[in-house]
Parts: C-alpha cells; sequence; structure tokens
C-alpha cells in the first residue's frame, strides 16, 4: 500500500528522533519548566522578530487552536471560521466544548475573507446574541490556498473594524512561507496576527506545535487553560526539543527559511508541483488551483476504486454523477518513486 | 408612546391574572410537584392525543428551547437551525453553554428545508466533527411563517432519513394554528415531531411555555436538566395555572382551537391582516409575504426616524441605501384604535 | 393537608399580586428595558446607599446565584461554598454548567468561616489546580442561621487574603434583616460583600429576585450571561413591579426595614419564634438552635410518620437509630391556627 | 542538579526511543487506524484475559481520566474522588470543563474506601442535586499506596449498591503492580472496575497511556470525545509502539510481570525501598508508611532549603511550625549513585 492519505502516515525526520535521543537522558523538571522549552521558545521570538511574544508548545493541532482561539474569549463571545475551517469541520467541537460558538462563513476556495466576517458580523445585534471575537484562519488552508500579504492584511483591516481577534492555524505553515512566490513572512504573520501556531505534526515532527502569542489578552493564566484541556504534558521538553530540531537556522542565524522545517515543506510542495504537473500531463481535471502539498484531482469512481486497491488516499467529495474529488498529499519523505507509482496509476 | 415593538409590551391576558389570584392562597408543594402542574399536563395531553407525552412547564422560551433540545444530544452532537432560527440568533449561544454546537442551515424565508438540513448534513464525516443529530425549527417562524402539512411531513422524512430529532419552537404557536388556511393541527404536529412547546408568554401569559415530549429520548432525568440551567421554578404551580387558563378548551371539550389562547391568537392574526391591508393600500411596500402577527414593511428611512418620535417598534435590516425593513407587531390587546394610530402615522 | 414544607406552598403576597393587576395594560419594553425595572433598581440603590451599585432582576435563586456567581471567574477559576450551601447541594451542578467547580467547605451550622475557606485555599497550588476565586454564602443560612457583623467582616478579611470575591445568596434575605438581635443591616452587606441577591420568591413574590452588584468585576455584559443561563425574561418588568411592591419602604423613605419584605419576614421570624416555644415546651429536642423562619426538630420515627398523614414537611435527615430531623418552615401567611394544628399534633 | 521531582525528569528508555525509531518510516494511516495500535491493543485484552474489551491510547495522565471518566455520564451526573485524587486537585477542573462536578470525598491516606463514598452518597436527593456517578481511585494512590484485594472488592460492592462506575487511575500502575506483597492482579483490576489506564509516561515512555474500557457504557463514540477534549494524536501509532515496547512479555507469553515495563517498576520500587532504609537509618522521619516509588519525609525547613541548592525535588506540605514533608520520587533510571548522593546530603 502507498500512502497519499495525509501528513500523518509515518514519523518523524530522522534529525528530529536523533534529538530526541540525544537529550533523552538528560534530567530536567516537567510541565514546560525545562530549559529546552525555554531555549527553543526564545529562538522561536528571534525569529519573528518579536522579543515580548509568549511561546508554548502543545502536542496537538487541536490542542493549538482550541486552547489558543478560547483563551481571550469571554464565555458569551464565539469564533468565526470559515465554513471549511478546521475548528469548524475537524475538531468534533472542542471550541463548543469550550461553551463558545463557532460560526461558519461562508467561502469560496477555503479563505476567509472581509466578506465572510461581514455576513457573520451581520448576525450580531446585542444581548440576545453571540459576539463574534475571534477570526480563525489556516494557512495554508484545508484546501492548500496560500493567503498573500494583501490579502491578510485585508482581514486585519476588518478585524480592527469590528473589534476581532485574528488567529492562524500554521498546522502546515512551512509549506505556505516556502509556496513559489509566497510573500507572506513569518514577520509579516506576527506583525498581523494576535497569535498563530507553528505546526510541527504535520511537517516533520513525531508531534509538536509552536503556539506564539503575541496580544497579551490571550496570556492569561494560559498553562491553566493548556492542562484543562488536556494540552500540558508532562515530559513538555520533548515538544521543544523537537520543534528545535525543526526550526533552527541551519546556518546559524533566526531565518526560519533556513531550517530542515523550511527545507521539508519545500520538499512536499516541490513533490506536489511535479505530481500536478504529470497529473495535467496525463489530462486529468483539478478540483481547486493547486498550492502547497495537497492536490485535489476529479476522477471517475470506477477509477478511484482501481487506485484504492494499491493506495490509500482520502475522498474529499464527489464532484458529479460520475466522478468524484480524491486528494493527495505529499509528506516530508515522498520520493519521486512514490510519485512514479501513483502518476503511472492515474 | 405606542408599542408595535414585541409580543412583550403589556401583562398577561385579564383571565390569566384572574387565574393566579383564585389559586393564590391554595397550599401545594413546590418545583411542580403540584395539582395544577398534574392537571394541566393531562390536560394538554387530550389535547393533542398523546397519553404517553410528558409535560414539563417553564419560565421562557430560552428555557424551553435549550433544555428540550440539549436533552437527548450527547456531548459530540449539535443542532440545526435555520440561520434565522431563534436557537441560533437570539439565545446568547445558550446550546453552547451546554457543550454542543449550532449549526446555521441556509434558509430563503426562515424556514428549514430538507435542502437546509442537507446542506449540513454534508459536513458530517466521522469521528473529527460534530454530530448534527436535531433539527430546530419555529413556527410559525420568526418572519411569521407558517409551515404546511406538507412541508413538516418532508422534514420528518428528512430527519428520519438522517437519524435527526425533530423540534418545534412554538413561541407563538396559536398564531399558526388559528392562521386562515393553516392545515397543520396541534394533533398533526404531535405526530410528527419528536418534542415541542407551546408558548405562553408571547400569547397572553404573564410567563410561561408547556414543553411537550414525545419522544422518550428526551425525557431523561428532564427536571435535573432543567434546574441545571435555571428553569425549574419554586412557585412553579404558577406556570400551570397560567397555561391552564390560557388553553383549556372553553367549550368544555379539548379542542384547543376552542381556546382563550386560540382566541387571543386569531385575534393578533386578524389585526395583523387588517393592518397590512392599509399599509398596503397606503402603497407600502412587504419586506416579505405576511403570516400571523408580524408585519415586515420597507420604509424610507427619514419615515421610519419620524415614526419612532411616537411608536415604539423593532428596525430589522437595511433594505437599500435609502430604505429599511421595520417590524410591526399586533399583540393580544391590540386595539382598532391602536392600528389607527399606526396607519395614519404610515 | 397543612403545608410547612417551604417557603413556596402558597402564591405572593395580595399586595404584590395588586401591583401586578395595576400594572399589567401598560405597554412597555421588554426584556428589562422598562419603567419598572429602572425604577426598581434606582429605589433599591437608594436602599443601600450605593448609587454606582448595578441592579439586575431575576425569576430564581438558582439563576441569581449562578449567574451572578459565575460572573467574574476565568474558566479555570472555582466557588468555594458551605458543604451545606445551596449552589453546591441543591442546585444539581449549574456552576458546573457554566465549567466552573465548586468546592464544598467543611462547616459545623451551615456557615462559612476563615477556617472553611483556609481548608480550600490549601488545595491550591499552581497551573495544576482549580483557582478558588468566589466565596458564596447563603444569609441565612440553608440552616437558619443569621451571620453576625463581625462574623461577616471576618470572611471579607478573609477573602481580601486569598484574592477571593464574597457573594451571599439572600433567598430568604428579609428574615435575617429581622431577626431579633442581628446587627447586620442591608448596608453593611453592601458594604461588605461584591454582589448579593434579595430574594422575592421565598418571601412574599410569586418569582422574582434582585441581584445587586457592588463590584464592578460582575458586571461584564450580564445580561448576555442572563439570557445564556436562561435567565432574561420577555416580561421582565413583571419581576420588578413585585420587588417594588415588597420593597418600598411604606413610610415613604428608603428604609427597607420598613417594607412589607420586612413585616413578612418579621412575621415568618415570629411565628417560628412562637412554633419553637411550643414544641421545646412539649419536650421536643432541636436539632441545631434556631434562627428565622426554619426549625429544625428531632423525633422518633414513628411520630413523623404519623404527621405526614395530616403534614407536609421535610424530613431533613436521620438523628440516630430511631429518630430524624425534620424541618418546618413557616411562610409570609402561616397563621396561629395553623401553629395550633402542628402544635397539637407533636 | 539533581532529580528526585518527579516521574518525568527524564525521557524514555532506550528499548522504547529504538521502538520509535525502528517503526519510524513505516506508512500508516493516521488517528489510531494503524497496525500498531490494533496490536498493541489486542496484546492488552489477552494480558488482562478480556477479549471483549477496548482498548484507546492517549497522550497523558489528564486526557486518561478526564475522557474516560466523562465519557458515561450524563450532564447532571458527576465524579467522586478522594480529596487527594489527581482529578480533583492536579487536573485544573477538567471533569468541570465538561460540565460535571467532582466531589472530594474524605480520605486518610489518599485511598477512596466505601466510607469515604457514603459521605459523598448522603448528598445526593433528586433532582436538586447532582448524582454522583463514578469512582475515582488511583493505583497506586497519589501518596504512593497499594490497593489491596479485599479494598478494591469492597470498593466494588460499595459501587454497586449506589450504582456507581468504577475508575482506576493507573499513571503509575507498574509500581503497584511489581510491589512486594501486592495481591492485586491486573487481571483482578479488569474483573473489578469498569474502566482504567496503563501509564506509560511516568513510567518509562516518553509519553503514552493506554487506556482499557470494560464496561460498554464508556464505549459510546470514544474516538469523538477524546478529539474533542484535545486527545487524538495524528501520528497516534507512536503511542502504540512505545506502549508495545513497555508492555510486551519479554518471554513471549501475556503476562505483564513479565515485560520491561515490570523490571522498571520493580527498579523504582527497589530504590526506593533502599532510599527509605538508608532515610530511616538516618534518624529521619516519614510522613506516611512508604510504598511504591514515592518516599515522603520530614525534614526541618532549613535542611529542606540546603537540600534545594543540589537537588530538585517537591515540597509537599509543611508538618510543624520548624518542619516540611519533602516528597522523592524515584524513576526508572535511578541510580544507586544517585541515590548515595541524596543520602549522603540528607
Amino acid at each position: 500500500m502507498n500512502y497519499f492519505i495525509s501528513d500523518y502516515s509515518l514519523g518523524a525526520h530522522p534529525k528530529v528522533m536523533q534529538a530526541l535521543i540525544d537529550t533523552n537522558l538528560e534530567h530536567t523538571d516537567g510541565y514546560g519548566l525545562d530549559r529546552f522549552t525555554e531555549e527553543c521558545g526564545e529562538m522561536i521570538k528571534k525569529m519573528i522578530g518579536k522579543p515580548e511574544a509568549k511561546v508554548y508548545f502543545m502536542h496537538s493541532g487541536t490542542a493549538a487552536n482550541t486552547i489558543t482561539c478560547c483563551a481571550p474569549l469571554k464565555p458569551y463571545e464565539g469564533v468565526i471560521a470559515p465554513r471549511t475551517g478546521h475548528v469548524f469541520v475537524h475538531e468534533t467541537g472542542s471550541v463548543e466544548l469550550n461553551g463558545h460558538r463557532t460560526f461558519a462563513a461562508p467561502t469560496e476556495d477555503g479563505k476567509l475573507t472581509p466578506e465572510g466576517i461581514e455576513d457573520i458580523m451581520a448576525l450580531y445585534e446585542d444581548e440576545h446574541t453571540v459576539i463574534p471575537r475571534l477570526a480563525y484562519i489556516t494557512h495554508p488552508t484545508e484546501n492548500g490556498g496560500v493567503y498573500t500579504k494583501a490579502e491578510l492584511k485585508a482581514l486585519r483591516e476588518c478585524c480592527d473594524k469590528h473589534d476581532l481577534y485574528l488567529f492562524m492555524d500554521g498546522a502546515r505553515l512551512g509549506t505556505a512561507l516556502m509556496w513559489p512566490g509566497n510573500d507572506l513572512s513569518i514577520q509579516d504573520i506576527a506583525d498581523l496576527v494576535d497569535a498563530f501556531y507553528i505546526g510541527g505534526t504535520k511537517l516533520g515532527a513525531l508531534y509538536g506545535e509552536a503556539v506564539v502569542l503575541l496580544n497579551d489578552d490571550f496570556d492569561d493564566h494560559f498553562k491553566f487553560r493548556m492542562k484543562r484541556n488536556c494540552g500540558l504534558m508532562g515530559k513538555a521538553r520533548a515538544l521543544a526539543v523537537q520543534m528545535q530540531a525543526l526550526l533552527e537556522d541551519e546556518t546559524g542565524g533566526y531565518d526560519i527559511t533556513k531550517s530542515l522545517y523550511a527545507r521539508l515543506a519545500k520538499h512536499e510542495n516541490d513533490m506536489a508541483i511535479k505530481l500536478r504537473e504529470a497529473v495535467l500531463a496525463k489530462g486529468c481535471e483539478l478540483w481547486i488551483p493547486h498550492q502547497t502539498n495537497q492536490l485535489f484531482i476529479i476522477l471517475p469512481n470506477e477509477k478511484i476504486k482501481e487506485l484504492e486497491k494499491d493506495f490509500l488516499f482520502y475522498t474529499w467529495c464527489a464532484y458529479d454523477e460520475g466522478r468524484s474529488v480524491i486528494r493527495l498529499v505529499t509528506n516530508w519523505n515522498t520520493s519521486e518513486d512514490d510519485l512514479k507509482l501513483i502518476i503511472d496509476a492515474l
């Protein structure tokens, strides 16, 4: 069986595993009170140029999203996400577990837009309505789409207008940062959002996400909130050890685009581009324009059934009577041979 | 000031007040363990022809909606409401307080449709998604619209297909039952939904809603759920006393359409029809087709400002550059004189 | 059947009912945006000598307790109540519905003490523990006990030491204010607590509690919190109308001890004192020293069974092998004849 | 600095790390849909002799406790834990986040007893009270105490009497299983409780707990509940890989006492016994009788300050005016040299 199903189909990059082994027998205190957590946090703050930021490490994207998005909210406030957003469609109501509503804004391509925000803000009236208070975006989106700097600035302005916090889910942030033509640096992001996270689990770590808080409203007893939502690990140091190995600038500076993380992201993007070109060359049709490491291809249903014998992938949605959309995901270890197998089979 | 703002602008019908006074000094146990609660519950069960139903009385529509809708849900399940539905737009997230999501289904006129349900069901996949599990409708809708029997049957079928409970918010149920041409009796409703409530506060009571449970899945430790959500009153008997006075068949049988409740509803409808005719005669334009006791009229913004000097009403939404929609609500006590005042002013 | 079971066994005082009737046909806006709510709030602020206080009206003690206690809390904070406190034992976890813990402090007689608070504070360490943040007391207690000024001051000091809010549940506040020897005026209370409520439902109203907020930390979007917890009534004016009738100084000033509320409370206390004297004269034993309108009497179990034929009351707990404790409650309408009946039967 | 502060002060046992490396590049599906999860679950079911059990893997003890304890509960039900229980004192209200109450039962030594359960059950009355529905115990307790078979049977009987589920937190289960004189096998545990977990993080894993459900009431959409509480990992396979390496019977059968897990537990116990003997030989006093890998020693406060220069440990509580209790924890890697250092310093 060949795996194009998700970013989760294999373990961590060897350098990450090695870092875990190298630090394995060093004694530290637990729950994030260790030198690795401290050091990796400092490194990330330098990378984004924000010494006053706060950095916390968590074990999963759902934890990073839920705990961070809910942190600045009052009970009667809610989250705006595009209808395709992970917090709305793939976290089984973890925001609602915390008592907050998730509003689904209309979206064409998976991006949240000022128009989408306005659509939800129109619902707000007074004490009878939940107050939308935070806008959630994913970069790249669940469809692989990369926000431009202009788009993010427009969202920021719209958020300011409506007194909304802006949070970015960066589960696959590296692939956006390294996408050809991307004009949004991690420093830009840190300038424009109130909080975001750099996702490791989907990009080379065994597990680990680095949450970055830029607005102090989020940093209220944050570890209490983590613990309560099952987001505080005993051996938390292992999160920082992994993120350090992934994110450190391999040239000795503080440029995330010179990290293993960036290299792996670029590799995923490159593989996806190659796959796309081959797919198009074969006459297949794409469902949506391709960006980053996810490719959405329209295929006849029989063809899909046939592929399922040898490949594990996700059938995303029906397209028309006889065709559906499949999603192929490249990962940090996808090889030319892997590509050849699927291309030949298509 | 003249009031067309809501169904809440004055107290209870004199017969209701009299019933409270007549029973005021009778001793009973508290919290619904009294003969009035028992007797009114029995009467309602006879009226709907369902001896096995369960009846509970609450003090507000939000309590009736929240507690009843959440009763059969597991933590990972949610409620589908039309985007205009009261639980979505006017209850400040009381469903979310209970940990459940409210999904907003698309709607054209305030009615939930099978297509609206399908739109939300399309979101459901697996353990990563909230399971939509209950469909919430309001009858008449927040826009005054009356469901037909065919529409309700279609919803029931769609709910059965998707294993959804069907709940009806009857905050203004009487006005639907008494609307000219209405083909949906209270017995039909009891046949087609899993639970509903007969709203008193908006139709002649000082406060009081009668929740009717037809599916035993809802009747699990219901009073525990009421208490926990601030829905169990100490002197609960007063709820039943009011509902008895409103709902009893004044001819001695068990026909709700022969009750004070029905008479008041018919009065509200009649007044609204008269108002509509006068409004149309004056050349005003309606925003949506009129049903029941709410009228939505498009007026120039200056006209609205002028009206606000003498009338209290709700400006519903902007219509275009220079015009907005106002809502006029008739109540159980609206008189021809009241109508004349607003008609002359329009 | 004769009722000594609770303060809920009959309706409202005739003056309260009359006030409802007198105002019944006056039009106002809903949801507390009416002149009665405004006026009664102003009156209460004058009575307590705190023009900057905020007053809100609710329909039940559970609503008043839950919504007020949770208002200033962060998700990771909790409530300290004596183990006998209403929020711990008789509200079915409504604080927990809002995500907060209720800690049960040890108590000997139903009063919270600095020692009880210290017992709970000892649990607090760091991000792994819920932070106790509000101390809940009932005055008089669930056992009828009246706090002295010295006791309340000691609690206030202990709360200040531990950065705790202090909230007083005044479900039967009148009986404490009017208890012989009471040295705690409503102004003292307003000076010493952060929030409290004046309970009407248990003392002459059909329903209605007046919540008084003295610390602005509680007054954050309070009506949003009320709505979300089913605590905002449509015809909210009726709450204020009742409280006005009960609480107004009948001599024209702003002294709550000259109100109907005070008279009814004094009557309840007087009847309870008479009952106590008669009970003691008959050789019965009290379970705890008597204060206010609740009497706890130790009786042989057979005697209790016998009494149950003609009287409705609450058997509070077992006392020893053959005896149990019963609770007798006097209400605003308890007469000498009622007392005679139970005394003769004892 | 020498670490006796917790079971978390270093990484995973080398065999565990090796297993992660050995499986690192094997492709599998995510979220627990992989062969490792399947295989390790099957192995555990054989070890406990319950083919019908369900096994789920999570990343932390708080997740295992919270998600499992809340799974069978209705909203109005709560958890009984001894006052020292982890869910009460060290999980920041994660049970309350799920809307349930945690009741703190009195305990002398950290064990829950039938008397402790009765104390809480006495609170339960009717719809006004939270229903205690699950008894939570930790084995060994937070103080290191090991339940005997007779004690666990007595708890089971008490739970049956009161219709309570019985859940065992096995964060350090191995040390109880391997404690000299322990008479409670893992099969006994599986016979007597409704659910329990085998803790890895505190005993040789980098992270990982194996939750075992023996009562189907717990297994309702369990992965939905995990996801919603941030307890479902993307690369969930790594949990099973670690637990497999730890728990497998190294002689080829299905006896957990022949696993690495058991060996590490025995080592921890042995080191703790040696430490205890040395401590006693030095004339130090123990706070509570010693069992398993935690030692509680009474020391003068100045001595504690002195020790803090070279050792990291936890000061548990004050003992008297001049003395406090410190906790020393041995871990899977504690060596004779480590012991010598602390013993010499004492």
